[in-house]
């Protein structure tokens, strides 16, 4: 149960099979920190090659493949008073006809953080949102997630059942995240802070921070997922990545209903007559290359 | 401003440029009820042919192509203290290879529906279940809109520009649903209500009621949209029905964008640091021929 | 077994249970016309409302719900010396990104046809083309079907299990295609004869022509498909027309195999055997709200 | 121009920057064999982990990233009598609600190759194939390519950018692929024969088996390309990989666009008036991760 502060100086833009950063047991809480999505510190110096550069990985003893890493996110804190977004919708949101009506050539919008009261506005507001005023802060981890199997190292940029970028704003502090385990030690990378994102990160980004993170993990040996989940306390999720968004449902359903089988008992007739009038579907990105849809039904409603 | 209290004595099974049933003018509230999805009514009778059979269509005076047609939904009460839902996950929501381990063959579910309290509980819950209780009802409309252009007659078993077989839940009372008009009078027709749905409608129904409706309807003369919206007091909302879901997201992104233009003067580049950060997206289902995204942002954001 | 002579006088823009224009018996030849896509004839005149008018409908004696209307195209001709093309790739079979790359605003091009010789050169080639010359003729039509189920009334810009616009050139004269009948009569409508078209219509046409059509129908009874069928004579093929791509193949893959069963005795074992080797998929269109994707095995490789 | 026989005897499930097995010049030609997609060899014996082990990977003298690697496929002669097949049609591409009929728990087919004649009949011919009879062999390269971009090491099961397994039954002695260069040295792989394949690979295989394998390579400094692109003497072709098959149309597409206005010196606006009526698309596989389709245009019509 110990605690380790962690320094990075090695950042990775691919999940894989890197050596350690750091090995730590079962337990243990790592207090450390990531640079922001371009590979910008807490300085605002550019430190890293950018795209989703990832802190770690942390071998996590005895994890091995065919068990199950549990993450609990203690903290996201943000730790610089400016991030960044993308100022225009992306054209694989919009329909294609409508796409070149679409602005370009516009630079990135800069948003100013209160760190004490926890809100952001933007710096330059564009003609027609002088007076939007201050966003309340909900911080996230866009990307972070545990080595893919089959030796293989898959880019930042995507997500898989590995976890990777899946730009989900439910992802927040308090928030237990499920990783398969694939490799020896489960190799666990965090990065990819948003201090506030929309649904679908339908401009490419969050508001893209450097930021302070506390994870703690365990071990839970011999149990076996397919792909990632979580619990926020209120909800137990199953997560889908995959395009289109109808695979991503497909592999979060099937996998929620799993879920549903495994730890609380309900075969498929159950859990069908459960999830049918209850479940609740959240779209966590429609940008990167693959797409993140949560399934998940309130945890009051089960047995 | 007057209020038709109106006997449906035809039904339809798809959303045409059919014989009025009534005339209404601008600004008028209809009293009226709707047959369930199987079509049998309050006394559960099966009085018409199955397949979300439509009271109207109502014709309101004035209304033109071009125009748009606003709904408020005023009441939507089960009428009747049974109600079906499917006993099973469909098999395109889950993972094509688990298709084949959903259970066949069963009967449909039952809910005890009571009306005064509002909740709805299973009849016969399947082993696991036995403990889940009353659920509080949500009713929603799953399937009403407008006569499709062209003159069009399109099933109610799916959905367009004109409305349709949406299967979102967060048409429920209270809300306001703007439609295009296509023809002459708009024709709106009204049917399949839920007492309680779950996101997607997965087993390929909600809780299937027959209900009281009453609705208010307005003619926007001029005012020309391309794909339902809505106004639930705390978000502006605008639907997108297609396969995938993300041409889904991609109509209701796009038609999002053009409110927002339209009705608050945000141009695309505003629109997109707003939504950028701010955006929610609601799957309705994703069950039916097309599927529904609803894409909206919180009025207070607005300028 | 009587040949007619139909002069149209009536178009439509929806496949329906519109009033017959003809009544017909199984066995019969029509020689008829069809107007372009535009609705203008061999004379150039604009006759009727664009939009894929179709000639029809043809009221086949003796066809019923549940039966297979067989249509064989015996003719398929040009009858005019000038041809429309869209003169850009649509924004949708290119990658988001890219849509705004693509010239707008822009004339249709004119194809010059010489009927006699049956070829094609662009009248006005743009630069770059100069030298592209005469194309041979592949005459095929892109619109033709039965009235849908349910008494719908489908708009003649997409296709479903009825047929419709299909926009698949490999409906060229001498194959057959079977149509699952929905209504009395079938109600056959033919139009929108392309002089020639490539792969997935993806500049939203053909070269779009009037033409003089020849068919005969035979009314298969008791036989009942889901999907539209062909033979070419080298080729038994199945249609699937949906979005997206992936649905269109699910279609015609599963009617493939059902025909494979009816018609050849061979089990899903079986089917998946010799179709694992020796299937073949066409792209009809990927321009329509809903695409069509060919399944089809060679006749000579079947029991 | 030298010509290298190469034993491997290290084979690798990623396509990634793994050590070079050989270093070769542009110009040369490399003389080698793969196991099968099992990792089973000539002699039948199982020599290594199984899921489409590459033989490789070749390190070009002089590729760097930005260049294309031009890969002619010179031979690849199967070199064993007994290949195998999956013996079911996959989930994915029927329709759900059809994937439980198919058949489950099969073993798979074996195929008994005349290596002489070039054909391939059943061992065990299903109840009604008896009759089927030899089949002309028509060999493939299921899975090649080369190191991907930015570090990452890609399953053998999916593509992309890099090609990968593709499962493209084009891809045959006598064309010549090109890849992108994103490696120092390109690191070229290859395996995965598929004595036979029909479109789609839907029954999740070809005819899997070991293979003599000759190529070519040549280094193309300079030139920048997205997507890997062929040419087999007819047709210049341009290749998508990606899910769904609406995306991997709309990549192939934009490639060969881009390359008609590269290598042909044809605009947009040219380019969609000959590929509108003279495109060709074939599919590649519906079976993997990610999908592909070829657009492709014959050479004999481009200036």
């Amino acid at each position: 149960m110990a605690t380790h502060d962690f320094e990075p100086t090695v950042f990775h833009v691919t999940l894989g099979s890197h050596e350690p950063a750091l090995r730590i047991a079962s337990g243990d809480t790592v207090r450390t920190w990531c640079v922001d999505s371009s590979g910008y510190d807490r300085e605002g110096n550019d430190i890293t090659e950018g795209g989703n550069p990832q802190t770690g990985p942390f071998f996590v003893e005895g994890a091995a493949p065919g068990d199950t890493l549990a993450v609990r996110i203690d903290v996201i804190r943000p730790n610089r008073a400016r991030g960044v977004t993308g100022p225009v919708v992306a054209a694989n949101v919009v329909d294609p006809w409508f796409a070149a009506s679409l602005p370009s050539g516009l630079d990135a919008d800069w948003w100013i953080l209160d760190l004490e009261h926890g809100t952001a506005k933007l710096e330059n507001p564009p003609a027609g949102l002088e007076s939007l005023g201050e966003l309340p802060l909900d911080p996230m981890l866009g990307c972070f997630g545990v080595a893919p199997p089959r030796g293989q190292a898959i880019s930042t940029a995507t997500s898989g059942e590995h976890g990777g970028n899946m730009d989900y704003r439910g992802f927040r502090a308090g928030v237990t995240v499920f990783f398969p385990v694939f490799a020896e030690g489960a190799l666990f990378h965090v990065g990819d802070a948003h201090a506030l994102q929309g649904d679908g990160e339908i401009v490419g980004t969050g508001i893209e921070i450097s930021a302070d993170v506390e994870f703690t993990v365990e071990v839970l040996k011999g149990k076996c997922i397919s792909w990632p989940r979580g619990d926020d306390g209120e909800f137990v999720m199953a997560v889908g990545n995959a395009r289109p968004l109808d695979q991503a449902v497909q592999h979060a359903t099937t996998e929620l209903m799993r879920l549903l089988a495994e730890e609380h008992g309900l075969d498929f007739r159950a859990s069908s007559a459960l999830l049918g009038q209850c479940i609740r579907y959240d779209i966590g990105n429609v940008y990167d290359p693959a797409y993140t849809v949560v399934a998940k039904v309130a945890k009051g409603l089960l047995p």
